[in-house]
């Protein structure tokens, strides 16, 4: 049995809703972030880095989203969630990887400032800089990475709830997706998936 | 043939040094960055991110330091340069990621301030913070990830470069190594290894 530990809109979405399209018999905890949950010793013991998603499996515990999304793509190889060829697969974990360590951190300035500075003008002015960014990265996105219909293309995989889940963000932090057709079509081809319904009760 | 593209010092450094450990027959080209060659039409038309590293195959270019990492590991099997266990395997991208996600970031706080805030004394400002958030860095992965000797126990992998290039760049952003032994002797122990020594070369 597999347990996933998240909090609600985060990153952990995006392995929640692979959990769900993978079939897999899987519980989710709620990690509860009002109280300020992931800093508590039960949490840290489980991820000392404070911070969701983690996943807890028989095996041991495993953080990082992109690393967990190929974890749930390589136990449940009869989901095709990863390409297998090393190439399309390292293509794809790049795509994540882009995500986790440029775009999701560009988003993180806006209400996490407190990571990089204590000073509240400081952080103040890189929240400024956050609809710009994320708009960057959202230009990148569609014009090099998304191939359509799909990330990776024709097939379903592991980029794309991560995607969704960046898009969700992208649309509160001020990037105007009417100037991005083909990652619109895509946020709207995931809202139709059942597997996104259904993660999406918890999440909303 | 691969080609990596690099510039000294830089992450590029890992997939460089695994480059060697695998026995690789790769070209390695240089990225001026001192002449902001990151960002000239040719370059991004390898990398549109504009960032190095970045890996040219015979199926295409990959970007991201802990995807080429584990692209390397992959093609050279012999290497055995990552766990193949699928859940060794996403416990050592896990490692990976921290490094790209977290460390690096933090690290990009002191000489890249302006990704996300135009302003100089915001900048300032949060390069104040880098040599704490980089002492905590060190400290989690003394304290939870660094099995020894090497990253993911007996065995050498994938980790272990991303993790000197790492450590390097605590150095000089100002962590003091002598209060984390294990790291101290992750490092040493990665300055005998021949494949280091003929990498720096390039990279001093
Ligand atoms: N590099 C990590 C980042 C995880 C992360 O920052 N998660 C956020 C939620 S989206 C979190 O747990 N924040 C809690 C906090 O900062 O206290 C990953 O990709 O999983
Ligand atoms: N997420 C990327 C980051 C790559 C990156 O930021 N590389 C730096 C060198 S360490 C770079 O190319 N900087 C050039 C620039 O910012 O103009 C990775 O892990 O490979």
């Amino acid at each position: 049995m597999i347990t996933l530990c998240y909090a609600k809109g985060t990153a952990a979405l995006a392995p929640h809703i692979l959990l769900e399209e993978a079939g897999a018999d899987y519980t989710a905890r709620l990690v509860d972030f009002s109280a300020a949950e992931q800093q508590s010793p039960d949490y840290l013991a489980i991820n000392p880095k404070g911070r969701v998603p983690a996943l807890i499996t028989e095996q041991g515990t495993l953080t990082e989203t992109p690393a967990i999304l190929a974890y749930i793509a390589q136990v449940f190889p009869a989901a095709r969630l990863a390409p297998t060829d090393p190439f399309f697969f390292a293509e794809a974990q790049a795509f994540n990887l882009y995500l986790a360590a440029t775009v999701h951190v560009n988003h993180a300035h806006k209400q996490r400032g407190a990571r990089w500075t204590d000073d509240a003008a400081a952080q103040e002015k890189m929240r400024e800089k956050v609809p710009a960014n994320m708009t960057d990265c959202a230009r990148i996105i569609e014009q090099h990475y998304l191939k359509g219909p799909w990330v990776m293309g024709e097939a379903y995989s592991m980029c794309d709830p991560y995607l969704f889940v960046i898009t969700r963000w992208m649309k509160v932090d001020g990037v105007n997706l009417d100037d991005f057709p083909a990652l619109s079509a895509h946020f709207s081809a995931m809202q139709d998936r059942p597997a996104v319904q259904k993660v999406m009760q918890l999440h909303s």
